[in-house]
């Protein structure tokens, strides 16, 4: 009964972070310029985590969320209804963007797609498939891993919504221009289903590398956490 | 006796937020560009929460008091008050704004008009005003959503400002392309009464959509509100 | 004795905000743009608050202590004291300044100065000398309205610094086109003597509008503070 | 035995900073700008701190282990192996960004080597090397003084990791078309070695500057610090 509670915080997170995240970068994305569009994916955070964050713990994100699985803070029964969620929020977010651009007539903006995620050709600065695993499991890594340790700290719960959202703007600052910055799994399988054609050809490795990412941030956190409790002892 | 102290407090921050959010879209707009004005809205809030946040609660915005009526945290007769001050206020910021101009010869810079909002040929990207009414309704529900929750938490009340004011800025990121976004009637009227004309028929929109998204935010919000005390119990 | 410290710390912090910000504006002003140099300012906040703020209170600003002494937070020989160490910081800080430029061959970079204010034709957008004074007024009182405010409490003094350093940017994002913002005088009056010109002679309006409105917002901020000591009775 | 553990932090957290502040200025500072750059390198420390600031304390700089140790908070055998980790972690995050770049096909992008940092003919507003030493102690002083204040506090704990963060974005400001903006020789010194030439020759203005501006900071914080005890007798 709590659970689907949850589980709808967690599409409303999504749908908020997809919307606004992917809306920035195309509706606005050559007024905005690629620190505007990273200020807008992370600032998604900055704002659910304080909403959200008490009912689902705002992960808004399957990498988080495996994460969390691996890391013991969330059941797998949980972490498929969280993904499943997810996986919706996006789908709603994206639907609402094509929406809205669809009543707008924009003769002097450049609408560029939907905000999906891409290497080769799609990326803008033509990375290779390989060169674009590496670098999403880089981001997600460097994400997630920040995640785990700053809500694992009581002293910092307050402003971990904050560091998050901060960390989210951190990782898309280099990662557009290279992938467009992925990081989730949910915010780039969306707009794939909708454009189709390349986006969905390539999505698989925007799935793929962020949960790995996102797991390798568990496993080595595992070990800091150790580090931690030996500190107290 | 105390409630016009509250009031004035809400007319002080209502005049600050149109006198800095819209001065600088429009004196600055050419050189701040969509996220130096989208900061300038959101820290007029960072400012001014953290010195009247204390006497009125600082919601300098209609949108954000009627979410408090309906959260039976503001009463009927201080929702009045708020709302009368607030438009006085967001007067008062666009008349000084008006003689700031008036005061300078803007010949390299292009004033924008005062900042008002609008859609179709008003619009950057020639939103329509179906499109207008949605974008307004799902900005002021997100953006008093954050509000609803930031403040309903001791843990988090000391950063409530800081977390409003980035969701602020964050609204604005997408939204100024489309609407300018409003998310504020009084922030709207103001310059709409000034200049008159295409934004005085236009501005219905920014009254009556960011006065439902409030609402909608208020309504979601008491379940999540509800399921909060259920873990608790 | 304890007071040379505080008197230095002044001198320190004020050297840094003179040297940053100033230093932002005239060598990388082309390429930071309004909001860069704005961020500039404020951030000199955020780092001095936070080492001299123990100190000193880390005023940095004539019109803040100013108000400190009409809010009795300062005595009167601590005022005297305070003003002549930012002075002499502040000119220190333009002396750095001047020195790191003549180190540069700043062939393409346009050197805009050493950060001074101006009105008339050395306004950006030509503001008259009464606009001015107006601007600057109301600058100075929303800078110093919410320090009264944000150091006035307990539970908000750890942020202090962070609130009190995006306020100063707020304050320089719509500020910078019309006067170049001083809210200090001892910000003015340091390049003001360097330069000479007219930067000397029209600095009259930097220290006495800043003053006028750090002394404004004491006189403003009395009344919310007994309404607050009211709420507790 | 735990010792290794925090020395592996340093290298992760220097890494990062690193691969994301090097990484951003070479593939995306064109897109960026100055501002853009400096928030990458800032949100770095932001990101790190609050998962490895409970292992090491985050570091991730040699200036600022060498503040350390003369404030004694650092041990000199801990020292040693903070610095061959930070160096070890520089070097990595070097190395993956050349191979990011290397996968990268950058037609559209103008690549600016890898980040280094440099003066003379290498410095954007051609800074002398006694200018480029002059500047580097002074930023590292800034960036290194705040460092030892917040972190001496135990009310401002919580939140050191954003003061420090944004300190970093500060010096990064003004410094970025100077030197590029140093203050760390590990980061300074893994571009040197990958590229050569200049970047190399130039290297150790990079490594001893900011090693002498921590250093200082140390000292004057004594000072200050002193000072502090006084004011609670």
């Amino acid at each position: 009964m709590n659970s689907i509670k949850k589980y709808i915080a967690e599409a409303i997170g999504t749908m908020v972070l997809v919307l606004f995240g992917c809306g920035s970068a195309a509706i606005a994305g050559s007024v905005l310029g690629t620190f505007g569009i990273a200020m807008a994916f992370g600032l998604s955070i900055v704002a659910m985590a304080y909403v959200i964050g008490n009912i689902s713990g705002c992960h808004v994100n399957p990498a988080v969320s495996i994460a969390m699985l691996i890391d013991k803070r969330l059941s797998p029964k949980d972490f498929v209804g969280y993904v499943v969620f997810q996986v919706i929020g996006a789908i709603v977010g994206i639907a609402l963007l094509a929406f809205i651009i669809n009543s707008a007539d924009l003769g002097g903006f450049a609408v560029t797609g939907l905000g999906q995620n891409g290497f080769d050709e799609a990326s803008a600065v033509g990375l290779s498939m390989i060169g674009a695993i590496i670098v999403e499991i880089i981001l997600t890594f460097v994400f997630v891993f920040t995640i785990l340790g700053v809500t694992d700290n009581e002293k910092t719960s307050a402003i971990a919504g904050i560091v998050i959202g901060l960390t989210l703007v951190f990782v898309h600052i280099m990662g557009i221009p290279l992938t467009g910055t992925s990081v989730n799994p949910a915010r780039s399988l969306a707009p794939a289903l909708l454009i189709g054609g390349l986006a969905l050809q390539q999505v698989w490795v925007f799935i793929i590398a962020p949960l790995i990412g996102g797991s390798l941030a568990a496993l080595v956190y595992r070990v800091f956490k150790y580090d931690k409790s030996e500190n107290k002892a």
